[in-house]
């Protein structure tokens, strides 16, 4: 296949933009007055102003131009300002920006036609949602009121959303501040051979003895009092491990076996993110729900939602689905799916995902990992990727703690971001997480720099 | 004053609108096919198109115009397609779609800015969110963990939003599927003199007996277990009874008494649809936390979020706040809701509510009152009225039960409907929540087809 995106192709990007400096300061200075951040202490972030942002790159308020191998909170799949879908954006403004989901509109009827065109098997009923933690919340609601049981399984190293319910399914430190112990929210293990939970040395091991341990849960558990399973198809933010092979079929036939529903959570793991549409593809799974948000705009509009097999719609085909918001379908959100789905379609975007995964970031961090000794294991697929970083390869010592920084870590940031590149991190892990549509020369130049930073970072460990 | 909006001063509408009825029929069949609809038997629903909407007008997809006497869901609070505000969407779009929550943008700085400049108090840092349900879900967290408890109370007939948390704290009956029983929220009875649960035949005397019972709810509930106190400061979908005097200040002190965090969900009823910025306006209050959502940008780009007390904001100040979302502060929201809130301010908006309410729908729904044996009772303020509706306004037994329609009240929508007039009922209510800017021209024509339909309503009635 020769589908990588060419450079400036599918979004064009200026080298040089105008930043107006002053607005900039007066922007830094009404955030740190009136804006209130998220997962943060008010007064120990200097965040940083972005001014502009054009394809794979952002600029700050400075002027400098950072190559965002972020992607932003992973979902800018398009890359940032694509000309298709901000005129679709302004066009259905223009159009109509709004009506309640009580009625119909084209837009919404429209996106949910090409989601459900995309999603695996069956599921071809759409529920739209806000975001990701409100559609992880709908779909346990459908798969409590389902079975009639009430128990939600879900993984340790996981993230589900920030309301409530949805951090407390979620199996990471985000989790404990909010943990009301009330949920009915269990945690399981996760297949994750570098950290075995289950003394596995190989992938089959790991997969068979990960899904023997999620049957004991659920048998320890009592299997009729759990209505779903909810995992993310590839966990994101917590670490990027794919399933080894056999484990999410395994967890599919152990859903069915004993009647749970399983959620397939796609927020970060879908829409061209991993090289295919959706990962679950990656696995020849097909889940009973699966949510979605971030990869279906770009993040250009906010929208998420869950995708609906036909038993679980049937639930409510005579019976109400107690659930919804004020902007479920949103029309000018659904416009900007619609055109952020064809704008992928016809760009091929999603084999540009993999190409550049196999051909240069894949290829690219096996070199990380064979040369620089605080490399401990680099994984992924698509534009998908973790390099998990070691004080000392034998022992695994992570560079900063499970759920905390370290100033090393804090380091690499700063250095990789003084450099122009902009990444996502987490604990003791460095994501490569660009757009899927990055080209490969782009991809090239933001790995060049980060093999920069790691030599940096060879210097923390033994 | 004299600020009444002139007949399509503020968004002007055409009076034929050419409708593609074809696109209407394509959309509704795949939506069918497609969309999964809240609150509904999936089976039993038969939604209407909307294919176009201009100021207080919208077309259905067989090109019939109908007067949005519901704001959609009660949020368009500017009318549908405001120029000044579909304007700033494209702009916003063509120039920064978006942002992560951890970056600054001058469109959230400025829209946190203005939403700061308005909220009572010294409510001045801004938590942006989604929607409704989800700045609830925050507030609550806020409060939580600022007190160190963990009970949230809450009133009978409130509604707070969809997510688990929020549907838990929601006193209506769209809570009772989802009702967990463990989420740590309590219920107690709001005044509401129509049908006082305190036998009360007085506002003072309903507003005091109210308050009693709050507190001894307070004291037997265990005031160090209580973290919140949240609710609507007019309660909407409710039924817009209106708090006696003295109620919402007796709750502020209570709440600062017990050391509670008084929370006010403004969802509904801010942004000028009380004829006021805010609600809490009215009665000289202010609260620890304000939710909002809907009226800060029409609707037009979802975006809700929480008004911050310094106290509050100051626990977060060394500490992580531990909770986010992957579109908080997104940007082309934010912009939407600068320009709305410049729209409101310039046009005079929450003038012409207050207004409008005075000088039109008031008068308008009294005379109703006293002509019409099916209306139990009035009330409201600004653009935000409820119609009871009984069969016998001497027992004041609802024309439907609650937490359930009847065909008398399916088919008094169903006329309003086929005479023009979309409207918002709720059990035995009709809602007359136009937008705030509806011009007295058409708040009239709108008022004049109900008055037509309660005709038919009296003959339902003893
Ligand atoms: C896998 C996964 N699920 C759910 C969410 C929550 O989505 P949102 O932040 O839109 O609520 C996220 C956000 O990062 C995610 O990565
Ligand atoms: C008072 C109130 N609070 C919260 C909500 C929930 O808002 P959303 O539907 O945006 O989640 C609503 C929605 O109608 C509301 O009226």
């Amino acid at each position: 296949m020769t589908s990588i995106v060419e450079p400036d192709a599918a979004a064009g990007h200026a080298d040089e933009m105008d930043i107006d400096t002053a607005a900039a300061q007066r922007a830094y200075e009404l955030d740190r007055r009136h804006v209130f951040h998220s997962w943060s202490a008010q007064d120990l972030i200097d965040p940083m102003v972005i001014s502009a942002a054009q394809g794979s790159y952002v600029w700050d308020g400075h002027g400098n131009k950072l190559l965002d191998f972020s992607s932003q909170l992973v979902y800018t799949n398009i890359g940032h300002q694509h000309p298709r879908v901000t005129a679709a954006i302004a066009a259905q403004a223009a159009t109509l920006c709004t009506v309640a989901p009580s009625h119909v509109n084209d837009a919404r009827s429209e996106a949910a036609r090409l989601i459900a065109a995309r999603t695996p098997g069956m599921l071809d009923k759409i529920f739209f949602t806000n975001g990701g933690a409100d559609a992880n919340e709908h779909a346990v609601r459908m798969a409590r009121l389902h079975t009639g049981r009430h128990k939600v399984l879900s993984a340790y190293r996981s993230y589900h959303g920030g309301t409530e319910l949805a951090v407390n399914i979620t199996g990471d430190p985000r989790r404990w501040p909010s943990d009301t112990g009330t949920a009915g929210t269990i945690h399981f293990f996760p297949p994750y051979l570098y950290r075995s939970a289950f003394h596995a040395s190989t992938e089959e091991d790991e997969s068979q003895r990960a899904l023997e341990h999620l049957e004991q849960v659920i048998r320890l558990e009592g299997p009729d009092t759990i209505a779903a399973i909810m995992v993310e198809s590839i966990p994101g933010t917590a670490g990027i491990y794919l399933p080894p092979p056999g484990y999410l079929q395994g967890v599919r036939e152990l859903a069915t076996q004993f009647g749970i529903v399983f959620i397939a959570d796609e927020v970060m793991a879908g829409f061209g993110r991993s090289g295919k549409w959706f990962a679950v593809e990656h696995f020849d799974v097909v889940p009973d729900l699966l949510t979605f948000a971030k990869g279906v705009t770009s993040g250009y509009v906010p929208l998420g939602g869950v995708a609906i097999s036909p038993e679980i719609a049937a639930t409510f085909g005579k019976r109400v689905y107690p659930g919804g918001l004020t902007y479920s379908g949103h029309p000018l959100a659904c416009a900007a799916a619609v055109a952020t789905i064809e704008a992928m379609e016809d760009e091929h975007i999603v084999e540009n995902a993999a190409n550049i995964g196999e051909t240069v970031i894949g290829p690219a961090l096996q070199g990380f990992a064979s040369r620089h000794r605080a490399v401990g294991e680099v994984r992924g697929t698509g534009v998908f990727w973790a390099i998990e970083m070691v004080k000392d390869r034998r022992t695994r010592e992570p560079l900063a703690a499970y759920g905390g920084s370290s100033p090393e870590m804090t380091q690499l940031i700063t250095e990789a971001k003084s450099r122009g590149l902009l990444v996502f991190a987490n604990f003791n892990r460095i994501h490569v997480v660009p757009p899927c549509n990055i080209s490969a020369e782009d991809a090239r130049l933001g790995l060049a720099i980060l093999d920069g930073v790691l030599d940096l970072a060879d210097g923390f460990a033994a």
